[in-house]
């Protein structure tokens, strides 16, 4: 918000990532840390990124018959206790509220960590008859989970996301909208956020705690690194059985429902970032950029900004009337800072107009993805700008993929995977033992990302990469935020 | 969500105001409590509410220059106590976080009751310069409040709200925007709520902790009662030098900010069934109804039940694509049941189609605010439904003003104003003296709901009622919710 932001250099991502990551974070306006321990303030700029993933994610639930809701930010503590699994994850890293309007709490309350506990209790009391199957819900909340070493937008004592609960007649129903919902998930990360992705199942030791299934999609990021940006539980009658979610089937026999609950959060933001971030800082694939288009009128002299300007406004007029999200930066300032600034918040696409541009009824347009830059003619402006929003969306797509194929390695042996594993995704045979895992984790800091849905590659899984046994799957390791 | 709801009956108003007002939450399928005490459970149809209010009120706040962002749910204990009427005002309603991550915390964490503190602890940073105002941020979040007698989203534990906070370089333009907020609220409870409100001051005993002035709106329930339904605070510079929010003038002098703060909640969802509601339920303003229309089509074999429902999607999406929002009910059940619930759920306008009507062309619409039934014909539909929706906003904005009026009695002594108190607004000259007010509260339970800011009344104030010294007001005086 003050100027002096606008000097400071962003580090390159060659240099330290970690730091070119922190960098793009504050000299974007996205977020910053807050005076609480692990609470991230988000920042008007980044804030309008969230509205506009939310906006584009809401629709597609509601097109799938979900309807959002809301439900206490409070869990008793028992109730986190019944599903036996989800208590060990969760218990250790939650806020207790043990006191509240001057006095202790005879039960201490739980800041929710995931809402499966308090939402299937009430579900447990709406479910009564398959008549009111399937219940498809969602809601939009703030979520808390203790964490130890936090990173803006990736990993967050407090975080904001979207969590679906949903309860069926029959398992295959169930699995059924578990894979629908991966498959939103993916379509939102590819055709929203231009972001390859791979959608995978989780291994026994990374799935969610008290699900039996795991799907997730998996990013790569700007490092070689794994982003897991949205998962898909399928919950069987787990929760069911412990809250007893149960409904009358047509021949009048109770049943436990069959359950799926799914997320994605403001670590997406996170994601975004680096799937597309460059040394000048932010690259944001159209479709999520609060603005699309900035608008730098140029001029020296009074009369010349005032003539250059009211041109850009009537540019501008026309471009949002189609919808396209612009910015006229009129501020008092030399373009070069303005530029600079809007190329560090990855504004798609920058048109300059001068007195020379206004005669010629030209303007110049700079695209952010590759610096291109082409006098476009004012009259078909608009068709222009158009094309140009839908190539820089499908530029940073095929940027992205190109860039994880090139960082894809496939091994045979376990040498070869902790040689090759910084920066790439490994591709190899897994026996399907928890302790393969536990120590290849133990060792080298990777961990099985998932089990693809598809095949990454055509060979079979050839054998385990640590025991050498012969392998059950071919999975994806890597290194991961 | 089960079909058993359907056969209760809803306590009349005038048997049972409370209970009444219960079973319309309940049976119109709004919220419930929750298994946390005071924590409610916002239902589908509820929330549904909720995100019209919001979608409008958002775009309100954008043209105004406002942009979201989004604050910790935590606050440090020792912020809220830097501005002492604010903690006063505050710390016997907060919930504290004692434990988390399996500690025990240094430092207590509040959950917040409002975002004053930690917002504006950051706000100390975001400006330095007249050239980073005025600061112009809002956040949606929920808000804690421990509350010792709750009622479903009149007064809640836990709520949903949208929060704004301002920082001005002049006191003037602080207090000018402070009013163009209030008047925002104003014309939105009028023309989205239909509902009419008397915009005014709170008395110092009423503002909010920690403000130099509260504004307000003050709507009345069909109780007679008095309802806020939206506050906004000139916070002068109370908060700025508590936090050290500063800037440098454009002479380089270094000064405080001028600050607003504003907010209205999901209470405003109470405030509409109570400005409508009937002896049947629910009555929704068109703009804040989910579904604007059923469509209930009737028909006694297959055959023409099958003609009936091609017929109504038909209908149907002329309408959506004129923006109607439209629910057809093809559930296998008779259309009597049907119709009683659509009615607990306000939904303003039903069309029933049978083959009678289809041989005719026409379809039988119902209104929900007067029960008043006509024939309309197909071809001109979409006109007459749009016609209808307008003169439904008007009837309840009009009918809710008729109310207010009949129930606003001006009283010149003492006993009159205790006669008269049950079910009116009493308008009353007051002195000024919170020694009166709190005595008159006391006694009689009814507070002063603010001093008008347009006179309800051409006489001036007269004689305080209470202790008949000379009044300085003629100040609105009821019992509220």
């Amino acid at each position: 918000m003050s100027d002096k932001k606008e000097q400071k250099a962003i580090t390159a991502r060659a240099k330290d990532y970690s730091e070119w990551y922190q960098d793009v974070v504050d000299q974007a306006e996205l977020a910053e840390h807050s005076p609480v321990r692990g609470c991230m303030v988000i920042k008007p700029y980044g804030y309008a990124i969230w509205e506009l993933m939310q906006k584009d994610l809401d629709a597609r639930f509601k097109a799938k018959g979900v309807q959002n809701a809301y439900f206490p930010l409070f869990i008793p503590e028992n109730f986190l206790k019944r599903e036996a699994q989800h208590v060990e994850g969760f218990a250790p890293e939650v806020a207790v509220v043990t006191h509240a309007g001057g006095q202790k709490l005879d039960e201490p309350l739980v800041v929710r960590p995931t809402s499966e506990t308090i939402m299937y209790d009430v579900f447990s009391r709406w479910v009564q008859s398959y008549r009111d199957l399937p219940l498809l819900i969602n809601q939009w909340a703030n979520i808390v989970r203790w964490e130890m070493r936090t990173r803006l937008f990736l990993r967050t004592t407090e975080f904001l996301w979207q969590e679906g609960h949903t309860v069926h007649a029959s398992e295959e129903e169930a699995e059924d909208f578990t894979k629908q919902i991966l498959d939103v998930y993916r379509d939102f990360a590819e055709s929203v956020m231009a972001t390859p992705v791979i959608p995978g199942v989780k291994s026994e030791s990374e799935k969610f705690a008290g699900a039996v299934r795991t799907y997730c999609i998996e990013a790569m990021m700007g490092d070689g690194k794994a982003l897991q940006a949205g998962t898909s539980h399928m919950l069987g009658q787990n929760f069911a059985k412990a809250f007893g979610v149960k409904f009358q089937d047509e021949t009048g026999t109770e049943q436990y429902g069959w359950q799926t609950s799914w997320g994605v959060s403001t670590r997406l933001i996170g994601g975004l970032i680096m799937a597309h971030g460059d040394d000048k800082g932010l690259v944001l694939p159209p479709k999520l950029a609060p603005y699309q288009v900035v608008i730098i009128p140029i001029g020296t002299t009074p009369e010349e900004l005032e003539a250059v300007q009211s041109k850009a406004q009537g540019l501008a007029d026309g471009l949002i009337a189609e919808g396209v999200r612009v910015k006229i930066d009129t501020r008092d300032l030399r373009p070069g800072p303005k530029f600079f600034e809007w190329e560090k918040k990855g504004v798609p696409v920058r048109l300059e107009i001068g007195p020379k541009d206004m005669a010629n009824g030209t303007v110049v347009a700079v695209r952010r993805d590759t610096a291109e830059k082409q006098n476009l003619s004012e009259a078909d402006l608009i068709d222009a700008i158009k094309d140009m929003l839908e190539q820089i969306h499908v530029n940073l797509y095929d940027k992205a993929l190109a860039f994880r194929q090139a960082h894809t390695v496939k091994v045979a042996d376990y040498d070869s995977f902790k040689a090759q594993l910084e920066g790439n995704f490994i591709l190899a045979g897994w026996c399907g033992s928890a302790d393969c895992e536990a120590t290849v984790k133990a060792e080298t800091k990777a961990t099985i990302r998932c089990l693809p849905l598809d095949p990454l590659d055509q060979s079979s899984g050839g054998k385990c990469i640590y025991c050498g046994q012969e392998a059950t799957d071919q999975v994806v390791f890597a290194k991961a935020y």
